[in-house]
């Protein structure tokens, strides 16, 4: 990666971050392995921006098809409709960066079989070290895949990024996990940055969700903004990120496991961090990462929030009884019992309970 | 502009704004003409943006050509180096969105001859409807050519937003500027998101400024966001939106003109509003604009500062002197009188007091 000063040189801007004092070492960055787990709006951008910063190798993983109601978002172009979207994507890529691996996993990951190979993919062969994937980011649209990847980074001990717009358009949101150290998406209900409007983060069958480029493009950029923070040691990174478009307001915070949680891999990571030397129990990669104060002990989740907002800029919505910082809800209020309805391989969400859903997951 | 919630409509995600209660008539935005000017990292995208929305007509300016050294940004393509950046785009956007007019201008806009056309393509024969364009976004990367649109719309009572990413790239911020109404570029030095680190808002010879597709991207998305609310109707738009991207920090705040601000028409505009029946003087155009209280009465600069944050978020850094929020200083402290240096064409701002910058823009 030259730091040459010249017009003919495409890493000349990137290598400037060394010379302004941001990045010690931001050569590194070609060492890097990451999954982006759903090339749709976000996904798709996401990958073309650490593939500009010349990330060294991305896997992508999605099983849709480009189609033109895609082309209110960026990245894909009307005639790449009908291409598998991680066929056009690695072809758009390979293209802008030729410097950059990319191999791409044209399949559904939460059936049985393409889970174990998602497992395999970011665990064993997956990196350019050989070993895992230096980090997992999801850029899904719905529940099942979020719960699938939460499960193997559980599992496999990985850091991962989520992420997520509202089906408005108006609101998103990204979310740091490292298993054992923040609450994992299993922890507690998804949190979603209320819009004043009525919404539903998990997409619906037959429902047209609503979407925008602007929204899905700041939304990817926080969430490649973040992973160049944790990759290459700058800054801080966010635990949780939200923005809401309609008042340009970004809730931030900071959320502890559950100790209850249902993710038995979740617990055995919590304990893991238990067992570590107390200095270094916060986080035992990054030391970037504040430690703040708890703002409420109690809440029926059993997790800790710790709103990370410096001087406390957010009042505490005492409406909203789990403790969230004001500007954030949970995607459903109180999990339901009711019935589930399971087909042979997909797990439908509709009014089904996080333990219900949990079990299905571990039953797959 | 088609509502049919089919898979090969470009615009069914759009519309169904319209149906998820958002925006009341999306189709409107066929009818506005926005002008870009600068079409590098945050102007492309913005372009782009625009473009995948559906807005009516573009007019893009910029007089650089595409380089290699810009693939680190989104956008432009490798195979488009040594194109104008105002052709390549074009291509690109007409490609993406047939529907969408764009139409180019390949110069410098701060030469005595381009500012006149400047002036006639953005007023009497630049947009749709046959009349002035409806917006004006600044995406330019130096000091003269912000000053050049703001004399260009102050003259012609055009609303438009300024942006800027600072040169070590983890800073940036979006201003709206309303004629008479909010303070224009040249009633208080530029504001700049402060990153602590040493850096500089404006573009020096021969020093070359980092950049990331990340910063740029999403202040790109905060610019075409609030130009669609402000477009449509819709939300809450921002006067001023920062972003700190190492500690994911967004300062907003509202500021008003400078009644000896240095710009004749600033002042006259200033006076139209000041004669507007009482409760028309907030805003003439659009009413979501929420009046907020006045932090601070009095500054050097003789303007007024609204802290826009709710509740009050910012704690004001009482070290700043100009009564800025916290995380926002002005791009210089004080405006010295040293000698400036003058080119034929172009104005040098090293060093320079604002008065001088001022009277040199007039005198071009």
């Amino acid at each position: 990666m030259s730091s040459e000063v010249v017009d003919s040189n495409p890493y000349s801007r990137l290598m400037a971050l060394k010379r302004m004092g941001i990045v010690d070492n931001y050569e590194k960055i070609r060492d890097f392995t990451v999954a982006v787990v759903g090339i749709g709006g976000v996904g798709s951008v996401t990958a073309e921006m650490l593939t500009r910063c010349g990330i060294g190798k991305l896997l992508l993983f999605d099983y849709d098809k480009v189609e033109l109601a895609n082309m209110n978002r960026l990245f894909f172009q009307p005639h790449q409709a009908g291409l598998s979207k991680v066929e056009a994507a690695a072809n758009t890529l390979t293209f802008i960066n030729p410097d950059v691996t990319v191999e791409t996993y044209n399949y559904n990951i939460t059936t049985v079989d393409n889970f174990q190979d998602f497992i395999n993919g970011i665990s064993s062969h997956g990196s350019l070290s050989g070993g895992p994937v230096d980090l997992v980011l999801s850029c899904v649209d719905n529940f099942e895949a979020r719960m699938a990847i939460n499960s193997a980074c559980n599992e496999l001990n990985l850091c991962w990024f989520e992420s997520g717009v509202s089906e408005n358009a108006v609101s998103g949101h990204i979310q740091f996990i490292m298993p054992g150290e923040t609450a994992c998406f299993a922890c507690a209900p998804p949190l979603v940055v209320a819009s004043n409007i009525d919404e539903k983060t998990l997409k619906k069958d037959g429902v047209c969700a609503a979407s925008l480029p602007t929204t899905m493009g700041i939304v990817a950029g926080f969430l490649v903004q973040n992973t160049l923070k944790y990759l290459l040691g700058f800054g801080q990174v966010s635990y949780y990120l939200g923005y809401n478009a309609l008042t340009d307001f970004f809730p931030t915070m900071h959320l502890r496991p559950n100790p209850a949680c249902d993710d038995s891999f979740c617990q055995q990571r919590q304990d893991e961090v238990k067992a570590r030397p107390p200095k270094e129990q916060e986080s035992g990669r990054d030391t970037s990462f504040d430690d703040k104060e708890v703002t409420h002990e109690d809440n029926e989740w059993g997790i800790c929030l710790v709103d990370e907002t410096d001087p406390s800029e957010l009042e505490v919505d005492k409406n909203l009884g789990q403790g969230l910082v004001a500007g954030v809800k949970a995607a459903y209020s109180i999990p339901s019992s009711a019935a589930p309805e399971v087909d042979t391989n997909q797990v439908d969400t509709s009014g089904v309970s996080l333990d219900d859903l949990m079990a299905q997951m571990k039953a797959m």
